[in-house]
């Protein structure tokens, strides 16, 4: 079977989620990675290019001419990636889309409501597939806990916790460092720092592994070092469609936490417990009984956990294979079987909402707000 | 140096907390068990006491009884813990406090904030030792957290982040059973349920171990089975007087949870964390630096984490020992050496004001609210 | 019930084990610490004694002295516990048995296998409890263990796996430490230093947990410190009688390891783990199933776990509490209620016979050797 | 830059260890999977080469075609991976070698000492890389710690101390399915079982943690399934070239434990440990000080513990991403640049001494043996 096309926008040299992305398309030799747009200086991105094995009439100097070059070929790429600053997202994002090319964008989608609402539709309209990188969502045992509430195994669902906190901005002597700063800065991140940069993670995952959606919202913000004008801690509680109750914490000054997304379901019938720095096990406590440890690769697991998995039990697989985990679903979409479960516009909105809902709220001293989009209310 | 000598009330057989208190009282050799009215059914109480030891003569059939009896005594007991329903414990603390007698007493102290304040000036007038049984702060490694922070080792703190969540009561088929059923019931429990129960523990540790005030707070509470009037779930958000950032989650239907109080404070130079279920550690990271592992027993710790550890590095020591730990102080105390950290009246007080607070809050949609005492403000 | 009356023999001020004795004593009510001679200083055990309220005419210089004071009252002590330096365990507790007193000596029970068979005789002579203090054995969770084993409940045991290393003998700057040196001196120690000071403990508790015996055994010590006469680690594989396979690792140089005593037992139909350090929870999985956690305190657990714990599930209790479970089941034996797994002079003596064998197969390039004392062959 | 050519023989469809493969030599975009002899039956191993994007007309029947095929080509593979029945690694890994290939072998890289020989004579007069899948090295952390050792930050190791321990082959009703039987039997297996399957990788990382060679061993071997002629448990103490003591536990019955491979360096001023269950955290003690959690992607690490680390800090890399390490370091090689670390020819010899001195060891009832292959005595 040939290998299917690939072209990146952004994820340069340096870049953090750059190599997630090579890594995830490139793993199962699904991709190939033909075209790209790596930089915004545009020799450096297409030497970066070529040195990634990139043909070198495909390595673009800018997103654009890579658009202008790509959209005429016969054998144009079959999924270009949007990894650039978060504020291009959706002007890239549609264009692509516009031009009849698959996407996957990188969150957040859009930085506003409205264009994610356009998203949606024009996604919708071409009928290509429009994809946000909520790759969390793709680890085998997230997709474990995923069918097991859905079976009913947890029983109807009261409760959902869940922490993105980390203490990597901590440092106020660091706080001026331009790789973290324009984090806070609202020029360049938009109305939200910490909330929009790691709680929409736990806030799509609430959702996804719920089958859920956040309905309204009542969020307190923090800027705990002076100088940022966005918030650095966040929390968030939250009402879901059917009424299951939601508490979410997000941080950057939680020093000593490296990578605490983690995230707990309580139904009621069984808890289940995840930890995205202990990916491969899922921590299930029935009502009444013992709690048990359910490990990627064991028998019986749901198919999507067991699909999501390539080497036996206990043979941890990690953040870029759950990345590999999206391709594998995209190729297969491309290839006309979709699967249930790939992140989608729907998912970039509803996020986008939730940020600026939690906003809102958090400046309206934590009133309860509607977090959902207006095109699904 | 001869023992002094205790007295309980309520703690009767098959109580829960009456074991704790029995262990916290001898384990050092520095109590003897001299009187106690454990029980509401008066028979049954004197003969538990027997059982346990207690003179047949300070057997009591009941807390009036047992005030009667021994103030009019010469070798009167030294010290009274008060370990009955909690709709009982001001009265209780009231009368033998003005008796003349050194109380321990349960939380809550009070169920209402004017009843609080009562306590606290009634303590002051007579100059009696009124403590309230906030024992998870005398861990050792609790004590060497809020040294630390006293010492300006994690820098101002900016954030505190504490739980006390477990499941066990997240059977929705055993919610009448009237063990769990009072809890969640006002004519029993008063305005909360949950956060009253187990939130203000946590409270209390975040004020310990900052050394700071709870000033305002924003509270969402959720009563996730139908029957429940109170709240089975409850999410505080929180300011302390020095402008600390806080949030306490507290549920007691967090199935798989078992004895979840966990604290997490953040500074500016570095963070901590200690969880209850390991209590004999505590987890520091400097600020730009690895995560350290403080034991129990290791060298230089501070001052009061040494004086509360009995037994060498990485023997554990639990929570009758915790226990045991505030009556040490409580004995030095009562020989006149006041040691600082032995939660008082004013701290019941604070925990009353906070619960009225968040039942406030909670009724107004998570309004913010004055979390302080009347005669602290 | 009038409380027992107890005296120690060494754990003066400053001991590692002596605070253990007492808590362990004194938590539950039990005894009265009633006599003593704590210290080889006559002035400064007297004196010490008092402090800790032993009454002044029972506050002894020596053991002989009190030996000769209590033998002769009506109302002499119950039970006598010696905790002096290890090479004067055997007599003494060979004198207190002779005069008719019940002893808990700690571990080593002797120096020399025939005089463990002395103390197994003597003991059965005189009908006097003759305990040793393998306390770890008297933790809930290892009873539910052994009760598991014992019920079948992992089928035959095939696989004992048990290591007690540490690294608080890991600095060679610190050598020469009086606190240290004496282990690994021959004069002082007797014939193995850090095998019959932590690996006898292992030993125990894999016989304990199976309900077997050691039959041969075949060891590798190492002295990894120059200086040192005696080994400071070994391994020590063995069979037992039932035919399981054991194996033991135990050191006291392997830094960073804080009490690393831990065993696992694996079964034809299941496998246990359990660890010192967070001795409340019991790891078991069934063949084919899910790792489960058994929590001290959850409803089910056998009769021996349920009874050796006082407060609730994930409440921590930890060694001084295991301690005193071995005081409760000796107050029970002496009022005529022998609780069976109470540690024996024969598990002294078992100890004392595995110790002469690893002695004798490291020596000899580790042949396998007969490890039962001469009388159990 | 162009990808490299690569090949693999066996690895079919349905087998454990061909995933890995095709991940490591993917996941970089360093290789292209361009010839393949999959699987024993010939037109099922072209159909899958030709299903995960192999040329047909380097989809190959069986490895002797592929030898055949593959020299005569100007564009002939850059590496082949051997991932064939373990009694065929020999023969072929020669042939190819012979041919002047580079190879990656799978372990264990012969069966017999004169074998392991032989390749490494082949290695060294052709010139051609010839590589062992000692995978676990390759790790990040392992990296750290292999580096931490040679700087001398733990100083002289004195002790190292590492299990391999899983329980998936502990169930004697299933000691007959194929899959689990031929480890045991001899006419497949060879004179090893678990220390052959398992221990090797344990004893590999040994050595290359501590840049030391096993001299000499002492094995205890036991069957603890009746029906099983080879070991399935296996304890093995041994000696380094430098005087460091070693301790090697390896089981397949030890039901509960994982994939419970560990390792425990102890020098003269600090201690290590990982595990492969958590392998992004190398845990350090300095003597006299606290436990440090090391994290890959922290600043600071050692060279190539950076290297082989592709996502930030807390995003977990598993074991897909070191085999893809081995993979990396290979395309250096092949490109001229030698990394220090890759595990080659003299690794496998090594290993296979070790196996065929530890049975010899296990069969003299432990005596202490000549671990050293004959060419490096």
């Amino acid at each position: 079977m040939a290998k299917l096309k690939w072209g990146m926008i952004g994820g340069g040299e340096g870049s953090q989620i750059g190599p997630a992305h090579r890594l995830g398309a490139q793993a199962d030799g699904l991709f190939e990675f033909t075209a790209g747009a790596l930089d915004h200086r545009a020799d450096v991105g297409r030497e970066y290019a070529r040195r990634l094995g990139v043909p070198a009439d495909r390595a673009y100097g800018d997103w654009q001419e890579m658009l202008a070059g790509e959209r005429t070929r016969d054998d144009r790429v079959d999924l270009v990636t949007v990894a650039t600053p978060n504020s291009t997202h959706f002007e890239i994002t549609k264009a692509f889309l516009e031009a009849g090319f698959n996407v996957l964008c990188e969150k957040p989608m859009t930085m506003q409501v409205d264009e994610g609402e356009e998203i949606v539709r024009i996604a919708e309209a071409t009928g290509k597939i429009c994809a946000v990188n909520y790759c969390y969502s793709a680890y085998p045992m997230v997709r474990q806990a995923r069918a097991m509430v859905a079976a009913g195994e947890i029983g109807k669902v009261r409760l959902v916790v869940t922490n993105f906190s980390h203490g990597h901005h901590g440092d106020a002597t660091d706080a001026d460092n331009p790789r973290v700063r324009w984090r806070y800065d609202p020029a360049m991140a938009g109305v939200s720092g910490q909330f929009a940069d790691c709680g929409i993670h736990a806030l799509h995952m609430a959702s996804f592994i719920c089958g859920d959606a956040v309905e309204k919202l009542s969020a307190d913000f923090a800027s705990t070092i002076a100088s940022r004008e966005l918030e650095d801690d966040a929390m968030v509680n939250f009402r879901m469609a059917r009424g299951t109750v939601g508490r979410l914490w997000t941080s950057s000054v939680a020093i000593g936490r490296q990578h605490g997304f983690d995230i707990q379901v309580f139904g009621e019938t069984g808890g289940l417990r995840w930890h995205s720095e202990q990916p491969n096990q899922l921590i299930y406590t029935p009502v009444g009984g013992r709690t048990q440890i359910i490990e990627k690769g064991e028998g019986g697991l749901h198919e999507d956990a067991q699909r999501m998995s390539r080497v036996s039990i206990a043979h941890p697989e990690g953040f870029p294979l759950a990345v590999a985990n999206i391709y594998c679903d995209l190729a297969d979409a491309i290839r006309g079987q979709v699967r249930d479960g790939l992140p989608d516009a729907s998912d970039g909105l509803r996020s986008m909402a939730a940020v600026h809902a939690a906003v809102a709220s958090a400046k309206a001293d934590g009133a309860w707000v509607d977090a959902r989009p207006p095109m699904f209310r």
